[in-house]
């Protein structure tokens, strides 16, 4: 007698249904699981998860910038300015930004936009990181994360049905959050491959390939490009940012450039340019006409505030009829989150020398960005040194993405379980060591590869090296 | 020679250019304008903008309450646990928050689902606030505001094309965030007015109508619900909330209740009743079987803190297939804000008798209370003596939608100019005398009726009675 429920799998949104999530899948979910098994006293062959699986770096012991808390602590509580235990420079940043908050609090809304004096300093900020292009922070737009811009911004770009149905290009590998957006939207992905044998860069005509193959069945406008990269690992060269902008003009595509691992570039030769510097010294020929947008946050670099979630988008030639049209989408939502507001504020005006906080600060911000840069090397090294496992230098971001020959007898198994070969591989790895990785079929692989991606932040952890080479013993060959 | 620009307002998203927006639409425009000018010395009738338009407690000068600040203070900088400035009660909430973040750090992602602690605190919150009635922490979401909730359950529930299309029946006058959503995503807007007569309640009759008339041509599948009602004032009474639900069960719907303005209730003999409770007390044929979800928010009641976007929601007999979908579904976005997560664990979990800090506490929630309160009641004195104006009784949120009796040649003037009469009315009043109000067009009203939404925290500033009945005067009549 029972009626039947309103809301069922059956009765739901289908796009929301045909969204994957890997990063959070069934593997964090049997992390979670353990985690509490063990604490309940259940014998297992390790004592602690070891979560690889994503890229939050206070969880993984990454302490916060003192300047940054300091005057996030005088924001939340301005009673503190009349206390001397802080420095005049955090006083005079936290005095700042309250004035520029509504009722000089953090409680107050701020304009959907952002707050003005805030998306000025990313203004002057971008400028400087540019050598000089001009910045109008009238193009800037703060966001709850990076997450919340790159939504933002697919939601104004997808529309139509059947074959005029904007196609959306992601590389893969990818970061899922595109994927899932994407199916959500009810857009079509449009995949382009990265080159594994050539450091996960960009193949002008793997791109080509892949737009012409689109084309046939969607109307394909948007090329996202992740760089430094995530899951990969890889710093794009500044000819391959110039063939990739020369590529979207010639095809007239929307350039979306995720670039929140900016300051996360650490080989030897490798060097971050923003896709905004490339094309403005393109000449104006394009600077003019291809239009952009860039994403950043305060949750990587060597920030790692990612429960913040601050960030910022900057639009380049976007039209400016759609501008007002995005400014009363952001609009509904009334505005991103003030404390991560003003964490990005600081991010983009950070202590200066001559400051009370600089020394410190300029310590704190090197030994983070140098330990970052050694794990890097060190994932590297080690992951190559374990039987069955081949890994690419990391030129930046913070994983890697390791490739795993897969004996047949393995992938047979993991078959005969339903279960993709690398979930089979991480499952296993996560039962039997109580490491979490993520299989490379969250993010997408060339057909017949596997791979997994490594938070490499977990390397404190030594234990892992032994782990990994001991558990290679343990897969089916 | 300059090719066309990608994205266009004929190329977009032609939901998005159907999201309709007045809380921060022109008037609101017009009004940042008209401050800029007055900041470069531009003469006008007044010398500042009375922002009479919005919600935003802490923008009109409301403090906010000193122990959670401490506490957030605490949370963001913990080496100030070592200092003596503080209570001990805000130490150790302070102390339990942090221990229950990845790293002890509000700089690490959280479970997407919120914080666990913070779910189990809103938990037992519900369970007294609804005076036992069980609450599972696992049915409870932290979201980033209220609005970030309200928009993924309409996104999970709405789907369909051409009259199988989700139909998700709304109250009129409307938060507008409601009516955007719904454009957003394509979903069919239901109607039901709210009876001015009777103080904005509901009328089953009128839901009747709604919806009867609605099965023509869409599937009418969610009913929402705002009480206290924004911009209407409103408490629904405990009989009005049962009809409604027995209504949504005989209907098989499913019942969003949005309960921001929960503390906010003030006229006599008015009480908050949650759909929760009332669902309960109805007994298992309804407490078993009718799908709720409900709303709160860190933004309204005494708290205010709006830019913190805090808030959580709570559902009840969900399908727990769906309930995996919508936690993946809130897993791309990674998680809410984590200090607003903070902030609503102090709001569910304030400080209670016999802790250093009650006494204050509870003397800053009585005092803005109270304010709240006599605001409320002046609101509705003053307006009724305005000529042309007439007003309901204020009996709860944040808000007054007096009717204004325009004079025919005032409807021709503004149809003359292409304007909504209440526009023109709101445009003139924010040209005179700087008052920023809301037109009713904004919020929805019955055909040939007129209003505006007055926010009436801003009564504090005592010149707003003065010039609407000056200004009534300059209307053409
Ligand atoms: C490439 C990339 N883009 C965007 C994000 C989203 O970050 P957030 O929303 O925390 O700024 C991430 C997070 O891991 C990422 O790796
Ligand atoms: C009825 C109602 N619901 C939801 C919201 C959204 O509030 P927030 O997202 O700040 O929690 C508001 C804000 O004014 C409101 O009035």
């Amino acid at each position: 007698n029972r009626r039947n429920k309103v809301l069922t799998i059956d009765t739901m949104n289908p796009n929301v249904k045909n969204v994957e999530y890997a990063v959070r899948g069934p593997i964090v979910q049997r992390a979670v699981q353990i985690e509490k098994e063990l604490r309940e006293g259940v014998k297992k062959p390790f004592t602690e998860v070891i979560k690889a699986n994503i890229g939050d770096a206070h969880a993984m012991g990454q302490q916060p910038i003192t300047f940054f808390r300091q005057v996030l602590a005088l924001c939340s509580y301005p009673e503190l300015l009349k206390d001397n235990m802080f420095p005049e420079d955090a006083k005079s940043r936290a005095r700042r930004i309250l004035q520029a908050c509504g009722g000089s609090s953090l409680g107050a809304y701020s304009a959907s936009q952002g707050i003005d004096c805030v998306r000025q300093d990313v203004a002057r900020y971008i400028e400087r990181r540019d050598g000089g292009v001009p910045c109008d922070p009238d193009n800037v737009y703060l966001t709850s994360g990076a997450s919340d811009g790159i939504v933002t911004m697919l939601k104004l770009l997808v529309c139509g049905e059947g074959a005029s149905k904007t196609g959306v290009m992601i590389s893969i590998p990818q970061y899922p959050l595109y994927s899932a957006a994407l199916a959500e939207l009810g857009a079509v992905q449009v995949n382009y491959y990265l080159n594994e044998e050539k450091c996960w860069s960009m193949d002008l005509s793997e791109l080509e390939r892949s737009l012409a193959e689109a084309r046939k069945h969607c109307n394909p406008k948007v090329l996202c490009i992740i760089n430094p990269g995530n899951p990969t690992g890889q710093v794009q060269s500044r000819q391959c940012i110039e063939d990739v902008i020369r590529f979207a003009a010639k095809e007239h595509l929307f350039l979306m450039a995720d670039e929140v691992y900016q300051d996360n570039v650490y080989a030897e030769g490798c060097q971050f340019h923003s896709f905004k510097k490339v094309l403005f010294e393109l000449g104006p020929q394009y600077s003019n006409t291809v239009e952009l947008v860039s994403f950043h946050s305060t949750s990587k670099c060597y920030m790692g505030e990612c429960g913040f979630r601050g960030g910022y988008m900057e639009v380049i030639n976007m039209d400016p009829e759609v501008k007002a049209q995005l400014i009363k989408l952001v609009s509904v939502r009334l505005c991103p989150a003030v404390p991560g507001q003003a964490l990005m504020d600081l991010v983009v005006n950070s202590p200066q020398p001559g400051e009370p906080s600089y020394t410190t600060f300029m310590k704190e911000r090197t030994t983070t960005l140098s330990l970052l840069a050694e794990k890097a090397k060190l994932t590297e090294e080690i992951l190559n040194t374990v039987p069955g496992i081949t890994c690419n230098p990391v030129q930046g971001a913070m994983y890697s993405f390791p490739n795993i020959s897969l004996p047949q007898k393995a992938i047979k198994e993991a078959k005969a379980l339903g279960q993709a070969p690398d979930m089979f591989y991480c499952m296993k790895m996560l039962e039997e060591t109580g490491i979490c990785l993520v299989p490379g079929s969250g993010f997408g692989q060339k057909d017949g590869t596997y791979h997994f991606r490594y938070g490499h932040r977990s390397l404190l952890k030594h234990v892992i090296t032994t782990s990994l080479s001991v558990k290679w013993a343990s897969i089916p060959k």
